[in-house]
């Protein structure tokens, strides 16, 4: 069973997925939480805690949701993996449409709170450096610059495309299949 | 001299870009524009109209600025005026930054608001198809498939990088590499 901390957190992707950041309040996530907003300032101190720590569950989720084989991926096959790591952002599931939103949500919000962007940025280098790691294990025979920099625009273009899927301007399995090619095109570049 | 409408939309892009759309009222905006409200409602009927011709506006500015030649870039060169297109949407005037900051919170908002998705869509379409020509024309060997789905990378990307810059997740100069690199990389993928 989740602990309470988790509880709450959940409870605010939730509600950031539902109705956005800016309007969000303690008090609402108490009660969606179903604890006392005391409890809230226990765990997390203030309002950009809330918001850093749950950019952290946003990331730990993704983590798990993408590293589920798919089924019929073959097992410990390192350019499977990177795939899916990136592919597994684009899934009509309820877990995953929350976690996006609430992710692209929170990037919408730091062009306008300064206070988020420390945190956000945190949480990118995070998700790149991840991603960066992939590409080293599926390929190799690139540079760690070059890992780097496809990295950088491999998750930028997922993020492009997350928010396009969700705002209505392109169907999800479009929206894999452009993700697809780029992943096979940014590898072929090394190879050049 | 601007006209009353398009004074207008310019208040509405600066508004959106300084505080969002979630909370644009149409008062405000008419006070932002030195307009009284009826006017507004003459010219656009309701917020959903308001919007629609802002995200118009953005795009025909866009256009605009994308357009002027860079210092030193070479004359009716269709490869320049393509990886232009692109990159001038990445510069660091004042112009650029409010109307990247209002597209990509109507992006964000279109999530949330499902009224803005059809205007969005259509305005995400123009914007791809004109890059898709642009391609086409700078390297007609690739098929009109081909260039349509670079579009959308390439757009997609643009969008991703823009509001980490924006976000203040990376900075302007790397954000604009790491487009300059994937514009070569697609095309790079067509003759492969």
């Amino acid at each position: 069973m989740p602990d309470r901390r988790t509880e709450i957190l959940r409870a605010a992707t939730r509600l950031i997925a539902r109705r956005g950041v800016r309007g969000l309040r303690v008090g609402e996530l108490a009660a969606e939480a179903g604890v006392s907003t005391s409890l809230i300032y226990y765990h997390f101190t203030d309002r950009a805690g809330i918001l850093r720590e749950t950019l952290e569950f946003i990331g730990e989720r993704a983590d798990r949701y993408t590293a589920e084989p798919e089924p019929g991926a073959p097992a410990d096959d390192p350019c499977s993996e990177l795939a899916q790591a990136l592919l597994l952002e684009l899934q009509d599931s309820a877990e995953v449409r929350e976690n996006s939103t609430a992710w692209g949500e929170l990037r919408a919000s730091a062009v306008f709170e300064s206070r988020l962007r420390e945190d956000l940025a945190r949480a990118t280098h995070t998700w790149v450096h991840e991603i960066a790691g992939l590409l080293g294990r599926a390929h190799p025979f690139g540079t760690a610059p070059a890992h780097a920099a496809s990295a950088e625009r491999l998750t930028a273009l997922l993020e492009g495309l997350s928010i396009r899927w969700l705002s209505g301007s392109l169907p999800l399995d479009r929206a894999r299949s452009l993700l697809d090619e780029a992943i096979g095109t940014e590898i072929a570049g090394w190879r050049a």
